[in-house]
């Protein structure tokens, strides 16, 4: 049985936001009256909640800045938005690797008819084998896409676990062996301690001259200097970053002028794709707030996240 | 019950053509001994064939320069490479659309960070449709790609028919009704007067400001003016373009500078791609010929393809 519950949508109220919460069947009202508040806009801040709210959706798939400011509180439920922005990444990671495979990145900076220049700059994935490194949402929305290229998934988790739709899955701590077998590495693992510089000169020259690396996870997984002098010397075929170590990555840098180097400046998960993402989100969750079901992106206050 | 064909490679002999004969159960020998000849190189040239030869296998999907130079008599099978290279243009079709819809062209011409440049230049596959116009190999090949990315594929064929993973199909002579449902359309049609200048300013105007036009086919499909103009005046999101009218299109023609144009020099099927489909072919097509079964591509003598 469902209610119609009052919720409020602040400190921003978009249109897109407003008919997300009809569409779930809630009602939007002030923040006095709400059971419910979906934030939008505002960096870890938050109003003074009423006791009514019971329910706080969060925009953001990383909620830190919600947590360091101390508005999480264990009287209400919250949810963040994890999970909700993974496919837009997902979709940004496979157009930056086959536009690397397929020499897009070289051809875009030509103002010159040259056939000859784009012949050997170019392989394939079909057939190919693309390690993922972190098998989380961002990963997983990977899957479909690169099979239905034909390319096959080596998948590297924390555990090790089979994962849906890859050919095989390696632990973390056997990565290294990702980069031997794999034709093409597409980094989506989280930063953490394990994970810094887990890409330097060792993991490129088992990569090999026909590979491609992409990054949509953060810049501090790649060891910029073994990677630029990888590129330099053709140890790579190429690399694909959303993400680099520095970032911004300053005016000059070798990467900028690397023929076989493609930057876009973290944008895989830009305004327009995010916020039909969290309007998606928002319907469903009210959806399911009105139904008394489980709400998506549940945050253990224990953990904060 | 199979043989072992005797099989002439020419004029040029490779170790991976010779590999391919090898796998499929035949032998290479001499012309003079041969039953079957392999093509590789020439350009509507071929030997004087022995009358022992009953079956030639051309390298080319279209073999317009060995009908015009005479060769194909009625004596033997013709086969064409027909649909072995399907696959690789359809991939850079893919390639072309996601490089477009993601920014990727955009930001490969960057030499400075600049996420707000690219904030406002991304939409996505996901949940798009896309037109195919022309459902042969190519755009056949095409369909899988785009639905693993979540788009929907409306289909344009001759007749209209169901094509397998097309959401839905219009016969040719209602190609601009794809125009105005589609959100992106790729052009994989063959050249014939029908199709000649197909996209005009009408059709781009129906496509509309979020709309990107793929062209893997043939150059004039296109009215390369109205495609400027279009451009010009974002009438368009974009257009990612193998092919273009005129071919080569000569320095300082106003598409190499357009912000939104991705061209990559017709080089869809580059010559790596191509020698690797082409050996798959012959391995096959000699697995046939030495099995007895039918031949993959075989050329209609009446029609000349």
């Amino acid at each position: 049985m469902s209610s119609t519950p009052a919720i409020h949508i602040g400190p921003h109220e978009s249109a897109r936001l407003v008919a997300a919460v009809e569409r779930g069947g809630g009602e939007v009202v002030a923040l006095a009256d709400a059971e419910a508040v979906v934030v939008d806009g505002g960096h870890g801040e938050l109003p003074q909640l009423p006791s009514s709210v019971r329910w706080v959706q969060l925009p953001a798939a990383g909620i830190e800045s919600w947590v360091s400011s101390g508005v999480l509180d264990t009287s209400r439920t919250w949810t963040s938005a994890a999970g909700a922005y993974s496919r837009a990444v997902a979709e940004g990671a496979v157009a930056l690797l086959l536009a690397g495979v397929r020499g897009i990145g070289v051809a875009a900076r030509r103002t010159s008819w040259d056939t000859a220049a784009l012949d050997g700059a170019q392989s394939t994935l079909h057939g190919a084998t693309v390690a993922i490194v972190g098998a989380g949402g961002i990963g997983r929305a990977v899957i479909p896409a690169l099979t239905g290229l034909g390319a096959q998934v080596l998948a590297v988790t924390r555990r090790g676990l089979a994962v849906e739709g890859a050919a095989r899955t390696l632990p973390a701590d056997r990565v290294d062996e990702a980069f031997a077998a794999a034709d093409h590495v597409v980094l989506a693992a989280p930063a953490t301690t394990q994970t810094r510089a887990l890409v330097g000169a060792e993991q490129l020259e088992a990569l090999g001259g026909q590979g491609w690396l992409v990054n949509v996870a953060r810049g501090s997984l790649v060891d910029t200097d073994a990677l630029v002098a990888a590129l330099e010397r053709s140890t790579i075929a190429g690399a694909a970053l959303d993400v680099t170590d520095p970032e911004p990555l300053p005016d000059g840098h070798p990467l900028w002028t690397q023929p076989r180097c493609i930057i876009t400046p973290h944008c895989t998960n830009p305004t327009a794709l995010r916020s039909a993402a969290y309007a998606q989100r928002v319907q469903e969750n009210v959806r399911r707030f009105a139904a008394g079901e489980d709400l998506l992106g549940r945050v253990d206050l224990q953990a904060g996240y």
